[in-house]
């Protein structure tokens, strides 16, 4: 590092320690010190977006796919329009380093009404507001920015969660002379003292077991434990399920994956697996309402939850211990078990279908499933698209993404973007109804400006399906669209070479599919269904919400 | 009003009784009471609008022509997304009823993972940040609702700001029974014990001055007072001007209007008018950065400004009193002026150009002058383009709405389709650059959804123009944006009638002008310039932000 920085070349060095070498925003005049410092260092690239809020969705999925993600907005307008993709960061417990231009501090310091605020003479308003949704949250000034750039960042590595770093337009030139080097640490910093006791209960308890099962979820990612807890599944050779939020978080192409688990909802083997455990260990799975079949998942009482803040099991609670340090212990202690009798997930049955009949969902999403290929990153919008897609059996080594807890529509077209130039390595493949993806849909043009070559699928069955099927009366005037000809949009939005299709038929659907197979472009493929095509996933969520309501769905039976 | 309406009924006959007739939003299920109580009312109808940042534009654009709007979203997700289009009400001072939908109240009770939450078991977030930028908010419970929905109203009403009402999902539908009738109050609340004196301070000052000028402004607007600074002005006979963000808040085919102050950045004849009058008289003009050509506005010493809420002059400060009494009893009080000698403000000098040659700024924005017609909508975006077309001297009627204090690109498409709703009579012309018309150009389907045909103008100069001469590097890679065809979008979005063309010469702008004057449908025109081509008020704007830098742009002069 230089022996003389400005604030906001050391904060570009802070993202680039942290292999960070995107940041996603819309430029801005009180944004133009970091808009400069990143355009003007090679190491790192801006990705323009949109808009500020694709630009939060795209850092979103970047981060799920690279583990972190830069993402730069100017002052008011530009970070309001931004918060609710944070807030959907934060609720999936993904770190983000939010970076908002502010205006010089001595403009703050004046009473002077000022663009880009309420006129109200406050300037602190809009950090508050993202403080709301943000775990750390600073305004950097010249006696605070050197250490608050480590210590902020640090508790984005440490939580994964998003923070928040105002920059006022003089503060980002001030020089600092002989910055700090870096130090980042990444581990989590828990205690590990009651390790070796609660280690020897857990796996007791695991190997006086009949029939244990182990749950996977979003806390092994947060705290750096998915490789320890798919050993500890390895070697004791236990049988793991996910549930919705967390699919395919461990390969599902591992032998010992029995499937999503999602209460009464769905999945009849794995679900007894499940309930009729005497010991099931949840693995920070989060027991949220989507993920839990509307809360409908019955819990043996031998249930041991391991999260990455406490421990907790019917009788017992824990402060939090260094998860690894945990499952590494317990898995010294496991016994190996032989002759396990568990169900091998299998997904969907192969359907057979007439060419010539449009496309019904209890056709659409097993082959959509067959379509996948190893080492897919999968992002699939909220709603019904994703709820088809759980049940899919992914290859090896195939990435899900979905946004289960914050589940905010129009968030996986953006997002798609951000996994894309993440990995750019693995094809990526977007799935959306057509409903969610007009929230966003002009992120499409940025693939290809920045040469990215997708696989989009958009479902259209005439409106927002997951609203028809919950609301009282499914046809009712606010579940319907604008009617768009989404096959134009590529073309509209700059792009000339990909392969784009409408199909209506199951014919018109396989010939798509091939040539999606084995493209080298971008591909734009819309689906059209009719209105109430539903997954089962989705149309049994509705009914187990709702049960008194008769949902005229077509539903397909999975395992059951 | 029925003897027996749900709580959620009830808001809505509120809505109606202040003559709202409209709500914008986009729908969801923590919202369903909400949107099916709308839907199932003849007397009011649902936008549905492509996303939640749009709905709140579009009812800051119908609360500019109708006076207030309501705008409706789902919990979480849903509201955080509008949050910028809602602050942006806020500091342009503009009454939107904004209405959350939120979780039953006794699922807020426990400890559940909720979707549309952090998962961090908090229900207040979303309302304390809403808080921040509306004047009144509040979470409907079955204690307050009754009185609480007439409260929160009022206040709008009375303060022409935002209100936030959250309404759980189990509190809409509580029965209320013989609720209150509403009785609102739209008169201004001040005390008017003061006014006959400061009256006559006022008006002895100005009778005594030798070359008075008025400034009026958003007050006027805001406290119901335009009527009366109109009679003022015309009674006394005397000269007005306005600033960027009140262009035509009283007719610019007035005879006494003298054009737009800008202080040293444009228009010499109304600035030496305005800083050599020996008595300025500023009704209610807010001293913003942009409305004062970045603060060179110099006023003189016998400036007295007249705010709703303040009176403030060189040596006194009053506190508000009824600006529209005040108004009044100046009025009386003045003596009428003859053979005044003022400039007539002409607006741009027309221009003659080469048919065959490309379209420049000193060229394009007078003959956009030409175009306007009685009665006129015009909603400009931010940056260069409401810049170029403050100048223009506007016809009879035509009203100018542009979002100078907030500045949030992208808002004047969305804004556009609300004032068209809000007052579908009248021609409504859109003018946008392309870089801020991608950030929410999806609602350009939802006019013809809606049955509006406006006028488009996407001024496309390949990047973000305002930001090129405000920025070190014009040419630096974040003021580029992604290359659309704009216009493929119309039908793109589901639109086929409209009349759509590119232009790239004088002669084809002319022809596209000539066919848009007399079309009967919705009209869509890109307008292709150079990169730089800079209208004078933006380049002298630059200038004055940065003398020190030199801006490669063509530049008209006006006035000058």
């Amino acid at each position: 590092m230089k022996s003389s920085l400005t604030v906001v070349e050391y904060l570009i060095e802070a993202l680039k320690a942290i292999n960070l070498h995107h940041v996603f925003g819309v430029p801005g005049d009180f944004a133009f010190p970091i808009n400069d410092a990143i355009c003007n260092d090679s190491n790192i690239e801006w990705i323009g977006c949109s808009n500020e809020l694709n630009a939060a969705y795209a850092a979103d999925g970047y981060a799920r796919v690279h583990g972190i993600a830069a993402l730069n907005t100017t002052y008011g307008p530009g970070e309001l329009s931004a918060l609710c993709g944070v807030a959907g960061s934060f609720a999936a417990h993904l770190p983000i380093i939010f970076i908002a231009g502010m205006p010089s501090s001595s403009l703050m310091a004046t009473d002077k009404l000022i663009h880009h605020t309420l006129g109200d003479g406050k300037f602190d308003t809009f950090a508050k507001m993202a403080a709301e949704v943000t775990i750390g949250n600073v305004v950097l000034s010249a006696d605070n920015a050197e250490v608050e750039i480590q210590r902020i960042i640090q508790m984005a590595l440490t939580t994964k969660l998003p923070v928040y770093i105002g920059v006022p337009e003089d503060i980002a030139y001030l020089k600092l002379e002989n910055p700090q080097p870096f130090d980042f640490c990444y581990a989590a910093p828990h205690a590990s003292k009651n390790v070796d006791a609660l280690a020897q209960k857990i796996a007791m308890q695991i190997n006086e077991a009949r029939n244990p099962v182990v749950m996977v979820g979003e806390h092994l990612r947060v705290y750096n434990a998915l490789v320890s807890a798919q050993t500890l599944i390895e070697t004791a050779n236990l049988p793991f399920a996910t549930m919705f939020a967390d699919k395919a978080i461990i390969d599902e192409a591992h032998p010992n994956f029995i499937g999503l688990y999602d209460g009464k909802v769905i999945n009849r083997a794995v679900r007894e697996v499940i309930e009729n455990s005497d010991c099931v260990i949840n693995l920070g799975a989060l027991l949220t309402d989507f993920n839990t079949g509307a809360f409908s998942a019955q819990w043996p009482q031998n249930t041991i939850n391991v999260y990455g803040d406490r421990i907790e099991c019917d009788e017992c609670h824990y402060d939090a211990v260094d998860l690894v340090a945990l499952l590494d212990a317990i898995t010294v202690l496991l016994k190996p078990r032989t002759n396990v009798d568990y169900p091998c997930y299998m997904g969907y049955r192969p359907t057979q279908v007439s060419a010539d009949t449009a496309i019904d969902a209890a056709s659409l999403y097993p082959r959509l499933e067959q379509f996948f290929k190893e080492g897919d990153q999968i992002i699939a919008e909220t709603g019904t698209v994703s709820m088809g897609l759980g049940m899919a059996h992914l290859p090896k080594q195939a990435s899900f993404h979905n946004q289960t807890l914050w589940g905010s529509i129009g968030w996986a077209t953006p997002a798609a973007l951000g996994a894309a130039l993440a990995n750019p390595q693995q094809r990526t493949v977007l799935l959306t109804g057509e409903g969610s993806h007009q929230l966003t849909v002009q992120e499409i043009g940025q693939f290809h400006r920045y040469h990215q070559t997708p696989i989009i699928f958009v479902i259209n069955n005439n409106g927002y399906l997951i609203e028809r099927i919950l609301c009282k009366d499914p046809m009712i005037a606010y579940n319907d669209l604008c009617q768009w000809n989404y096959t134009l949009l590529p073309e509209a939005f700059g792009i000339s070479d990909w392969l784009v299709a409408k199909v209506e038929t199951n014919a018109e659907l396989d010939k798509a599919l091939a040539m999606a197979q084995i493209a080298t472009t971008g591909v734009y493929i819309e689906i059209v269904t009719a209105v109430m095509e539903t997954p089962a996933l989705a149309a049994n969520l509705a009914a187990q919400l709702n049960p008194a309501r008769g949902i005229p769905v077509h539903v397909i039976a999975v395992e059951d």
